[in-house]
């Protein structure tokens, strides 16, 4: 057969100056463009800084992966810009049962869209990876960023295996992946997507595990966050809203009590943009009791809420009993789980709740980047890390994340301890972080 | 990128007429081209029948395979012809140290060799398929039809299945083997070849194990008894003599005499055309035991036997004893483990004879066809079936074969029982035949 390779396309290969990670601009989660939106809305003129924070101390990843190959894929990253194709299905394609979610203005500005500057330095063998200037503009970074970074970890972990340990590393986790297929399988009424962008092994294999969730699980396999993954296999754009709205509105509060207040404020600008299915709490950005306890009435009457940072089921408990406290009932209310979630965790936090509420769950580390188990030496070297990139600044003040679980905190530890203060400790529970 | 699919070759594969399981004549063991060499040469007037025989009755084949597909698979392998570029390796390469192993005036018969015609038929859910005439040309359709039946079963089977679950059907297999390459790795001087062409799985599987063998094992692993496999992943080709030479030989014995001697004649025969290595003993066409006792002291001097039907540690200590009994040193002797080896037996057996003879393992249907446990539906309908390709006729006359174990014995009732007699019962015993 050798005499029949494709020339011209082993060629045009042959003139790749890299392999390039991030080959689009929607090789990014939905809900940055949702949240894009409204920045380029309301907020154009805040500045905001992302950082990377890894939170594995111990894999040091400056030594992992080398500084060449990581300027040379951002810098790859910022060549990119939205192809005509991509935008004319941004506009016209249908997002959670709406036409037109996304305004014609703002997707002629995104034409012109480019990825910013970043700021990359090393420091105890970890990088320094910052992302300063408009919020408009560094928001985009973070998904392309951890994808990169965490591809880049694992070709170097690979770099040297033969072909036959490669090929049997992913029939390993092929076989995984099946395994929990048909354990999810014998659930009734799941309902699951891929939210595995940010942490996955690599953008091929992604793809693969959503195509493989898409034929084992049929309907049950409601889409993926990932935007150019969910256009290529026809699949639903899965996701709403994240922590830097409420982090960078609780950065710019004046005062203790514009803080307190500052998680409401973002929820009814979300509520004047967006309706729906789009209108899901993320209700732990400074800790789901102290938020619950001073909500107003009408976020009761938003579709569902998404607990990200507290156990799965004393969280849906405590969203359920408030629910009834508020008179709405439950079994009209959607719950989405996608914090660190696997099969143990979907089964049971599934059968804990059917028929009680709306559940549907956010599968990410854990579906994309598993290959535990799987190197053909043996070893944790593929095991993911605890990678995030955060918002650490909003127009010059430091942004703080505390969440329901403590290990998951960032930011300036005087401005935690202020946090701490104003929205109390109540409910907060130290829990390992793995993925 | 579906922009860059290889037209050419796209439209190649459409004009295929069916997608041919043999595509080569030296798609099959290299004993048999041995072999042939020494029919062509000895007894080109004796006129043999080799018949189909599934051991596995509760598989029924005829409803399993379509007997369109098998004609279309039998008739395109009857198209085939010796390449050029195969006779020139065939005569130009090297085998078992040797050069001109095939002399020129058979590589020039070789050149215009087609496989003869086959009678097929159904009965009771079996095939019935036979090949008679010229010994040398029938004995060429043994290795061929049963890859053919094999493959054809495989893919009846896999029909229907979608392209994930095909997927993890392979992922399974492939990391299942990997197990089995990652305990043999441990083995100290391990010497072990692929024996799997009759019964794989299919062509593709078989080469991807051997090449996984290759990297997987390194320099234990010696080659393959495929030839084209062996020719295209540059490996020593492996095999020397099989049941039919003794089982012609005893069929065309014109009394009882001549039959306990018709093994020996074989011998004679073979020693005076091959040396060295390639002289091993294949004892067992009539039972071991009886071979051993009446076996001249010039078997003594060859360089092995292959224990093929009775259990191995048994088998070879025999064999050890007798070597002993004749004065030989077991050191310098080889004895090759073939029959139904896998990893637990493979390693139970060397670690037996370590230092006490050399060893080497012909692995066969354990390595081309394990997909126990690995059908994403679960089930057997994958796992491999005994079917063999046996002389039943030399000259007209019953062919018979009693091998170590009953279980395996071949041919016709009253001839089985006058051989008995002859060879005697001793040393025979009953195993179950699972592969």
């Amino acid at each position: 057969m050798s005499a029949f390779t494709d020339i011209a396309t082993r060629t045009y290969n042959h003139g790749w100056r890299l392999d390039p990670i991030v080959r689009s601009l929607l090789d990014t989660d939905f809900y940055k463009l949702l949240m894009l939106q409204l920045i380029w809305e309301r907020h154009p003129e805040i500045d905001v800084t992302f950082s990377l924070i890894n939170r594995s101390r111990s894999v040091r990843l400056a030594d992992v992966v080398a500084e060449e190959e990581l300027r040379a894929q951002l810098d790859h990253a910022r060549t990119l810009a939205f192809t005509n194709r991509e935008l004319v299905w941004l506009a016209g394609n249908t997002f959670y049962g709406e036409t037109q979610m996304f305004k014609p203005g703002f997707i002629a500005w995104l034409r012109d869209f480019r990825l910013p500057p970043y700021e990359l330095s090393r420091r105890e063998g970890q990088y320094e990876l910052t992302f300063s200037g408009p919020w408009t503009h560094t928001t985009m970074w973070e998904i392309p960023a951890l994808a990169i970074i965490n591809e880049l970890r694992t070709r170097a972990v690979l770099r040297g295996e033969g072909r036959f340990s490669l090929d049997v590393l992913y029939a390993r986790a092929k076989a995984k992946l099946w395994e929990k297929v048909e354990r999810l399988r014998a659930l009734d009424g799941l309902l699951i997507s891929d939210f595995g962008t940010r942490r996955r092994h690599s953008f091929l294999w992604q793809r693969w595990c959503v195509e493989a969730l898409k034929e084992g699980l049929g309907s049950a396999m409601i889409g993926s966050s990932n935007v150019l993954i969910a256009m290529e296999s026809d699949l639903e754009a899965i996701g709403t809203n994240a922590h830097e709205l409420p982090m960078v509105a609780a950065a710019l509060a004046p005062d203790d009590e514009a803080l307190r207040q500052a998680p409401y404020r973002v929820l009814d600008e979300w509520r004047s943009a967006y309706g729906g299915n789009l209108l899901i709490v993320l209700p732990d950005a400074f800790g789901t009791h102290a938020f619950l306890k001073d909500a107003p009435d009408w976020v009761a009457d938003w579709t569902g809420f998404r607990p990200d940072s507290a156990p799965p089921i004393p969280a849906g408990e405590e969203i359920i009993a408030w629910w009834a406290s508020k008179g709405r009932d439950p079994r009209e209310k959607l719950l989405v789980f996608s914090d660190g979630m696997d099969v143990a965790s979907i089964e049971e936090t599934h059968r804990r709740f059917a028929g009680r509420v709306r559940t549907s769950f956010g599968w990410g580390t854990n579906l994309t980047n598993d290959f535990k188990g799987c190197l053909p030496g043996g070893g944790s070297a593929l095991d993911p890390i605890s990678l995030v990139c955060k918002v650490t600044q909003a127009d010059g003040r430091p942004a703080v994340k505390l969440s329901d679980n403590p290990e998951k905190a960032t930011g300036d530890a005087g401005e935690i301890a202020r946090y701490l203060r104003v929205f109390g400790r109540s409910g907060l529970v130290s829990t390992p972080v793995t993925v």
